[in-house]
């Protein structure tokens, strides 16, 4: 219990307020980590997201306490760069967490930096299995390491420890398997509307597809006309997308992709 | 009791040893259905697969029982209509289990035709949940309506009746929706070999990304770069995928895709 009670106390500041600030937020809190500020320049935002996390709300950056033992920087990839340059904290640690920006952007914020990535598709009201949920870490000093790894695992028992390019590469091939993959569920959805087919019908089929590639892997799991190099089924589907020029180029590369397996 | 022993005792001949033929005969057999007879031209799947179902094998196509009471035809697409073609079972009710050939490439075989369609994907090795998996049905005959049905009940409490224009379309959404996500579950793999990270690492990613699409559907679900216009990061994943011509034109199309939202 000693331990336990040791990481609570560090102090925590959380700059933002979207998907994962709000979920990373809710899991450090549920897990004994207290976090102090939370800031965002829309105050509305930073009250809101304070309030569930029992935590003050701020939106100067000139308000943001100095002396925390950690800051998360989880806002907008394009907008870290630009938040850390605003932010001088010496050799207090500031990570950000993102799969695609490098450590170093960082760099002007404090000596000591970091990432904590969490490896997942996250939204505001969907609350997730944090415990399983792989975060991604990054430190620069044997001290960031430390601190980040502690605070990690009150939260995840998947604790996972790569560079920059290795994260970058996660992030781009997590874009397939989730944000693409999920396209397909949406493009599945779009064509059944068209005879008002409920998407429900497809929702055992969804499950197990993803349920099968764990199992046994993706490339054992494949099934399907492509697949099973059923030309004739082939011609039929595309000649059903003709009205949809999109679709049909999608269905035609996607299925040259499968039979160059 | 009494209903379930009365459909106990229909004769079923199954034609087909591949994945749908094997997991449902697996199915009938364990709903209480008894299968008679497999028939396949290769006598020794005929073989295995009867010795599962305790059914007899059936290798010469004058062999197969003409008083059945179900005949169902589970082979590959292009091979039922020169299957069907064979059989002269005058009233018999004949079915095929194929979600893109028509109804009608049955009419050869018998005056009572139909279609038992399992909406999941299949394989020889890997049991699934058939009571929630949809069977789409569809039969010409009111005789033959209600003897599908009947069976199909046994095994689903998810019977679905639709004709072959809208189970063609239900075919082509679960392209997408199966064979195509797991096409960039194949692709996201692919790419982690590259600096040997295992894909084990995007498993809980995976789950979520299907499990909520069903909870919120797949429109809300949607998350990353190309969802929220994040043009840099875009381009950073485009520079990364400059040596695989095709992954990055799929990348490009899909992301174009998510975009037009």
């Amino acid at each position: 219990m000693q331990k336990k009670s040791s990481v609570t106390y560090f102090r925590i500041i959380l700059l933002g307020s979207g998907n994962v600030a709000t979920q990373l937020g809710l899991a450090l809190r549920q897990n004994g980590l207290h976090i102090a500020q939370v800031y965002s320049p829309h105050s509305k935002n930073a009250k809101a997201l304070a309030s569930q996390l029992k935590a003050r709300p701020v939106s100067a950056i000139n308000k943001i306490e100095k002396n925390a033992d950690l800051y998360i920087i989880a806002v907008k990839d394009d907008a870290i760069a630009m938040l850390a340059s605003k932010l001088k904290l010496k050799d207090r640690l500031v990570v950000h967490t993102s799969g695609s920006v490098g450590i170093d952007a960082l760099k002007p914020a404090s000596e000591n930096i970091g990432v904590l990535w969490p490896l997942q598709t996250l939204s505001v009201k969907r609350p997730i299995t944090w415990r399983k949920t792989p975060l991604c870490l990054e430190a620069n000093t044997k001290a960031g390491k430390s601190l980040l790894e502690k605070i990690a695992r009150k939260v995840s028992n998947e604790v996972v420890w790569i560079n920059t390019e290795e994260r970058r590469l996660l992030h781009l091939a997590a874009v397939f398997a989730s944000n693409f993959s999920n396209q397909m569920y949406v493009i599945a959805e779009k064509l059944l509307k068209k005879k008002k087919i409920p998407f429900t019908l497809l929702h055992p089929l969804i499950l197990e597809t993803a349920l099968k590639s764990l199992d046994i892997g993706p490339v054992a799991a494949q099934t399907g006309p492509a697949s099973r190099k059923d030309t004739k089924t082939l011609k039929k589907h595309l000649k059903m997308l003709s009205d949809d020029k999109n679709f049909r180029q999608l269905y035609l590369s996607i299925s040259k992709s499968i039979r160059e397996k």
